[in-house]
């Protein structure tokens, strides 16, 4: 293991919580953008791994199921040498009637550094952060906001575009109960980019409008000239009856095929958060397809939680073995 | 990663299972707590970790749920540099029938150094231990011992009293299902503590005087001139039927409140091994209240069990990179 | 943390997965074997580890619960220093209507360096193996094949009797849906043992005698003059109705006694993959008994999993701390 790159070396980032990409400035955003770009040099080495955080635990503390996002903390807090322990909600006090603040404090006890929390309810982990003393980052609160998707969406566009400033993405689907539009809204805007929004009008609130985005209700037009398509998941779990006729329906007004495509840009860059459902919300060919950047995103996702982990620890890194 | 405290040398302790408190010396018990001192100095530090304890694995084997005790062994192996597997029994073989044993001599044929078990079932852990090579440490063995339990609850009151002799120790509860009870009960009167139980009186059975405890039913009674209140957890669900009328009448004879608490002495201890239930055994100014050190008990867990980790581990440290 | 011992030095083996048996050569699964013998030195220290895989990543993906075989592979690849994340399909994407491939995708592109997988369909591991760049180890297809334990049953006989050629093996039991039978009956002929399958004619396909193996239906006969009687684990969960009478039956028939044990050579070993059910297919007295080897069996897993995690790596070890 040998030391983190240049790009990698302590910056200044004075948030001890991630909550959100909201209060963030564009700064402070970049930041986190240019020390993730040092890290995904490291873990393209066979030994992808430094001795960064060594002796820092990080707790995983997921209230809603997430597989995808635990593990990418988890393989991110590993490969700065962290121990990670995940702190197996179903099976603990919870169900036995503990309160959640009581649980965070009995895992802030144990000394660990870093908490890394989802839940159903918005606002959960700022009311931690209020409480404790570790470092809370949000990993999905409700349909709030989920900073570290809105972090590795912006990152992977960056590194393909170069710039965000004039850019135009369209983010397309539930807009209403998506914390990662949310986070992407946010992050977006404030490096220059332009969001149109597309989806039906009962999934799109016209509050949005006063964020800056466009609305848009016909794919086509949503997507007229975009540099960017980002396709939210369709989550029947999150809806509420009504919302939209069926999945057929909406897979003929808003579902991206390659013939849809032709209306973007042709260097458009397609990005999904993941889990995809394939043909539905995009089609088979358009998720292979060269425009696709869906695994690049899997991939900068633990490069940007990286960044969070180390910039979160507060500049005391530990770039040797001792 | 730096050495050792000097207080965490090695020490005689010429052990290699912890089954229960019942049959360790005073001077055993207190080699654990010393040892646990100088451990606790180790995870305050920014890398909180120690080589002592690199290349040994232990298998956390746990028949009911707990994540806080559970989750307290893993980190604390992990700060001592073990490997830690979770051996997941509700996924394992035990659900396709295989005995008890037959899971163990697995385990221990994995070369596994220690095993932390728990087991509804009291004693299950002594059979494994004479059965076994491998070390066994007790976490929990029905309603008959938890003997970590007992010397992090022993080490928070040395710490803050110095002393233990001639300490009154009122413990309020459910004595009878209770294995905190009993391993508290142990070690406090061994170091020379004088012990009341109080509660219900179809909750504490007699035989209790002859371990040397005062038995009170009234809570005014018991903790008159206390120096330290534990409260016990009620637990539902090991509960049989009819021992207590209802949670309602529990809370207003036994559930401590502020007004209640001036009882005992000025600066008494309140104390709890979570997770607590507020508004039932615990009012919730009192859990929070200055006399409480319900969060010292989970720190002081962590150094307990990298202790106990340590010296059953028999005397090999390695204390330095190799 | 020292070197690995010379036996473990990089040896050829061209291959990035480990998908059976069936297409390795004696040459290579020998191979495999001799590293094997290194790997177990390396665990009888009191440090049982060494820095070779330092920095990789390993996945298990089950899609089949497996404690026991899990937790080999996450020892296994531990030992080796690798990192180990236990992707829970239960909980993941899978659940939300994710395609197998997706998920595979969605590892691999965490950097993930090797996936180890379970899966009831035969031939997932193969589908992913040709899609991916990842290595993937099977660790279990349906009633396929599952290599690790063919190696770990072969290396177990080499060790004791010195030399395959020649040896009579008998497998007694559900032959029919037995992926362990399939891969000792490869590995073990490939090193030129004689294999007796036994068991009731419902449960052995004519096919195997295309094999090379005899078919018994008497146990007296498929067992007399072995050197070795490996013992499968009846698999209600994977029998159809009526492919034998009863439990009862199969153990009057097949179930091996002490007395039955005087037909085969007195110096036989008797195998089984575990979990064992004791009074069914094995009399408790012969599990326990001198030719046991059934716990050596699970010590040899943790081995043969490190050389296959070492050798499936590609030659690049790390000897030494960094």
């Amino acid at each position: 293991m040998t030391a983190l790159p240049a790009a990698s070396k302590p910056q200044v980032f004075a948030h001890k919580h991630l909550l959100g990409l909201e209060h963030l400035t564009a700064e402070e955003i970049t930041v986190i953008l240019d020390n993730a770009a040092g890290m995904k040099e490291v873990f393209t080495r066979t030994v992808k791994k430094v001795p960064t955080l060594r002796g820092r635990t990080v707790c995983n503390l997921f209230f809603e199921n997430s597989t995808r996002t635990r593990t990418s903390f988890e393989i991110a807090a590993k490969r700065l040498s962290c121990d990670v322990v995940n702190f197996n909600v179903s099976t603990s006090s919870v169900t036995k009637g503990e309160s959640l603040l009581d649980t965070a404090r009995t895992i802030q006890a144990m000394h660990v550094d870093m908490i890394v929390m989802r839940h159903s309810c918005p606002g959960t982990p700022h009311l931690l952060s209020e409480r404790l003393n570790m470092g809370v980052i949000n990993a999905g609160d409700g349909a709030h906001e989920h900073p570290t998707q809105g972090l590795l969406d912006t990152f992977t566009i960056r590194e393909k575009k170069k710039e965000l400033a004039g850019l135009k993405i369209a983010i397309v689907g539930d807009i209403r109960h998506s914390r990662v539009a949310r986070s992407d809204i946010w992050a977006l805007t404030k490096l220059g980019a332009k969001i149109a929004l597309v989806g039906p009008p009962t999934l799109i609130p016209r509050e949005f409008e006063q964020l800056g985005c466009e609305i848009h209700h016909s794919l086509k037009e949503g997507i007229a000239g975009a540099d960017v398509i980002n396709l939210l998941r369709i989550q029947l779990e999150r809806q509420r009856a009504n919302l939209f006729p069926s999945i057929r329906e909406y897979r003929l007004l808003y579902g991206l095929t390659r013939e849809r495509l032709r209306h973007a840009k042709p260097d458009v860059l397609i990005m999904h958060p993941g889990p995809v459902n394939r043909g539905v919300e995009i089609s088979q060919d358009v998720a292979d397809g060269p425009n696709s950047v869906i695994n690049e995103q899997v991939t900068n996702g633990i490069a940007v939680r990286m960044a969070v982990l180390y910039l979160l620890s507060g500049g005391q890194p530990v770039d040797r073995e001792p």
